[in-house]
């Protein structure tokens, strides 16, 4: 849960008076995005989202991002676009920090993923990586192989505090990852963070991605295998062959993965369980006062990583 | 800002099975209301609010404020009123809680309080106060004499730790408020907690009072009182007599005072300083673990306190 910066009524009517999407009907702090303080809008139209980009986000990547939901958004893939104002800005300030109101969608996170789920997730995601391959912008992915040895670096002191052996088993992974990670491999732009949360169904269908504040430049088989890392375990511990296949399936079907990509799976997808168990750690020992968040289990991380060290092929994801 | 108890997307949806009022299309955790967990809830019908009732209200007197609810929308009460199941109930069970859904209200809670917003709440109490005269139920106010005197109790110990003499000083208002506090005077059921947060306005029209939560029985110029502390101090300090004024000669314009009334207003004043100044004193030095709630200043409650301690005659509210 987060809303950090607190909006009072009289600011949020005074900027929307910027915009043309009707008179404030109702302004609710959500518990929705952990970067950033969003607000429930309804004007007498329709209903908004204002968000107000904290600390966290570095202010000189917001173009990116909202640039990139306004190009997907353009090209049909079911994500928020930011609303310009009548000066034709999507970024203005409030309250002394960054701020846009973007679109609305439709639907509700799934908490109990079912294999249908993960089908339509397939698709959507390679449907974005499609989408934006024509995105004239990018951005480095700064949570990748240098971002992990930074984090490991500030964190490995500590580690042991939390498990002991898990500074060892850390550092380990961070030198086998930096000694076989792929080189070339299809990439373009990735949502880099599609968790659960981040995804909206009516039923089956899926009706949003959101929260592209991860959004970089990266292997598109990186993204699968954080999809994969988020949605196709069960209980944290044991891997569910059928969520994998479907998720993978769906989203070959839309773009096919090249050999190198399938191969590379595993190791990528050891990647994203270390990019996981790194953030995760690094917030669990550096707890930031007042944040409202509580901070997840690093460790469930540990036990994917360990899962995907033991997989020698693919074929250990249902796939063939 | 209070979302306790978390709840999936399905567990809602099935919740709504029981009811008559359409199909789930969003379920927003709000920052709204400090002892319950609300969802602004969206189906393809209408905005509703979710609530799960936390430990802090008493099972046993939901009965009351939901029937309060309800009486008082029933009677124009710009009210939230609680929706019925097509079993009849209007309160069920939700992830172990006790919850209900209510209707949704239009408006914000202002943050700059101007005299029109204080006219428009003096006729709203006032007419709260006339609607809820015909409501069959009681619930006594556990939070008046002998309320402060066990909050004192457990306070008292540790009061100098916020401000040193604390304690005297609330030990003395105590021992006064008990030696004068009226016997009777006009009363009937009182909304107890209406601030800022609790009453929605679109532009200078009132369209809303929520949070019936700490509704009771007790004096109606009481609730007045508090209106007064939480309506018309200028930071925290100073008494804005306009905004005064405006409150009490439109509650009276819809409800006449009593001449008891009327002079037993700077005593009551002073117990509703005392009221919030305890509760709020309880809370800071008794944080709940995980409560997300950031306890507020008790001193704030002092500061009106002591300023109503001066008032020796209702003219010092600007009346006559």
């Amino acid at each position: 849960m987060a809303v950090y910066t607190d909006v009072a009524a009289e600011d949020a009517a005074a900027f929307l008076t910027e915009y043309d999407i009707g008179r404030i009907v109702s302004l609710k702090g959500i518990a929705e995005g952990v970067e950033n303080s969003n607000y429930l809008l309804l004007t007498d139209r329709s209903p908004f989202i204002l968000t107000l980009y904290e600390k966290r986000v570095r202010e000189e990547d917001l173009p990116f991002y909202l640039g990139l939901m306004e190009h997907l958004a353009d090209r049909d893939v079911p994500c928020p676009t930011p609303i310009h104002g009548r000066d034709g800005a999507a970024l203005r300030k409030l309250n002394g920090r960054p701020a846009a109101i973007i679109s609305f969608l439709n639907g509700v996170s799934p908490r109990r993923v079912r294999p249908e789920h993960c089908a339509a997730l397939g698709s959507a995601l390679a449907g974005l990586h499609l989408a934006g391959q024509d995105f004239s912008m990018s951005r480095p992915n700064d949570l990748c192989l240098t971002g992990w040895q930074n984090l490991a670096k500030q964190c490995l002191g500590q580690a042991d505090e939390v498990m002991p052996g898990l500074g060892r088993e850390i550092a380990s992974e961070v030198e086998a990852l930096e000694a076989s990670w792929p080189d070339t491999l299809p990439s373009g732009v990735i949502h880099a963070d599609l968790f659960c949360d981040n995804v909206f169904f009516e039923g089956d269908a899926l009706t949003g991605l959101i929260d592209f504040y991860f959004a970089c430049n990266d292997f598109f088989a990186y993204d699968v295998a954080i999809c994969m890392n988020a949605w196709c375990f069960e209980n944290e511990r044991e891997f569910n062959v059928t969520k994998a296949r479907q998720l993978l399936a769906s989203y070959r079907q839309v773009r096919p993965f090249e050999t190198g990509e399938l191969e590379a799976l595993p190791l990528l997808a050891r990647g994203a369980a270390l990019r996981f168990l790194l953030t995760r750690l690094f917030d669990w020992l550096h707890p930031v006062d007042g944040a409202l968040v509580t901070p997840k289990d690093p460790l469930e991380y540990l036990r994917k990583l360990r899962f995907h060290q033991g997989v020698t092929s693919p074929t250990a994801y249902g796939l063939t």
